[in-house]
């Protein structure tokens, strides 16, 4: 049966999650019923290349689905699209799937993108998509701790208790701070993140940022491996899964 | 009795417009009931730069309100910033009102920009910021029609039949169109525009953008002075007031 690479965005507001949980709706969930309706009536299983926590949003989500109909690639992408209607999801482009390409296990980098909207009025333009911290932040401190933790360590201190992953080593390649404007950004990127760990560490950076902490402190939390020294969890509202890169072509079909 | 300056921003989406009708919520409503709790109950009348319709959004509005007692403009801006909860609408700044300054009559400069999604998908993290344009746009040609409508002329056939200004006659001084990955950005800036002449002037470039009407077609249209031989009227929720210049210093305390 014809296998597809998807390339999804969504606000992540208007569910519980990537993953399908009784009762609530979740992308999976609604992307698996659109599929349906492609399928015989029969819903496939769709997975994706990071299982996204409520409330975070995605511009460049990769998934997969098989079906049992081949279709060109611009005709389910068009379909999928239409189908998930009038939930805050949109199918971007459609693929064939490489042999042997899997969404989750074949990702090289993955890159998300964190908002602070740093200034004392509250979100309008903005509203859902950042996270409001009123109070000063300077951006050049929370860069210069963030360098710090490029490169390959245990994370421990970063992860959120309910991780399923067998270990805590990563590889963190980019941890980027800059002010644009009114917003501090941060971009992350890592072949793979443990759960909740670029909340995690934004919340770590945060208290550097204040001025709580000095720039010395998000490392020496790294190396201490202790959850209960880190920062706070930043909120999801601020989270967006940007981009995930293969080595595999994915030649998306608009 | 004290005079201030406010600088406000709002999402088009929970307003019936700038200006208040029985019965509906707008822009204007919501900010003079917040400023009734600093007034003694009494709601002050609150006049804008713009009169933004509805579906439009605002980053830096500009508008001003008289109340009874003296504040200092942090403390006003932080109230209103408050009071007006828990609509999508921020107080960004508030400066005491310099002597004579009018915050419709005395500006100087006005700056609109207009977000067209121009992409298969519907929109995701776009939605209700963007106007959903699917077909492909050239850009290239809709900036190069745009530079013929520039300088000063009647642009009765870019005017909504509901606008009251006394005439057409109006100085357009910048109408850039540009790609900005999926999206077809324009930028529009005037000492004023007419009632939806933003709208009109996009949804008009739009056809040229489309191949449907040729590079030269926008300014013959403006030369005709007809409303009718126009193009649509490009939806609201596309456009965002930006900014406005004055001559007077306003001091925005955050």
């Amino acid at each position: 049966m014809p296998r597809y690479a998807l390339l999804i965005a969504y606000r992540g507001e208007g569910f519980c999650g990537w993953q399908r949980q009784p009762g609530l709706v979740s992308v999976q969930g609604v992307l698996e019923e659109a599929a349906a309706r492609l399928n015989g009536g029969v819903a496939p299983t769709v997975t994706a290349a990071g299982r996204t926590d409520s409330g975070v949003h995605a511009a460049g989500q990769v998934a997969e689905v098989t079906i049992a109909a081949a279709l060109p690639p611009e005709r389910l992408r068009a379909a999928l699209d239409f189908h998930t209607r009038p939930h805050a999801l949109s199918v971007r482009g459609a693929a064939v799937a490489p042999e042997g390409w899997s969404p989750r296990f074949s990702a090289r980098m993955r890159h998300y993108r964190y908002r602070i909207l740093n200034r004392a009025a509250r979100p309008a333009l903005e509203d859902g998509q950042a996270w409001h911290v009123p109070q000063a932040l300077d951006a050049g401190a929370m860069h210069a701790a963030a360098q710090q933790l490029l490169g390959k360590h245990d994370f421990s201190a970063f992860r959120a208790a309910s991780c399923q992953a067998a270990h805590a080593l990563r590889t963190l390649d980019r941890l980027d701070v800059a002010r644009e404007g009114e917003e501090v950004v941060i971009h992350a990127s890592a072949r793979s993140f443990l759960h909740h760990q670029v909340r995690n560490l934004v919340g770590t950076l945060h208290a550097v940022g204040r001025g709580v902490q000095d720039e010395g402190w998000p490392r020496r939390v790294l190396d201490g491996r202790d959850r209960r020294a880190a920062g706070q969890t930043a909120p999801p509202e601020g989270l967006c899964f940007m981009a995930v890169e293969y080595d595999e072509a994915l030649p998306w079909a608009p």
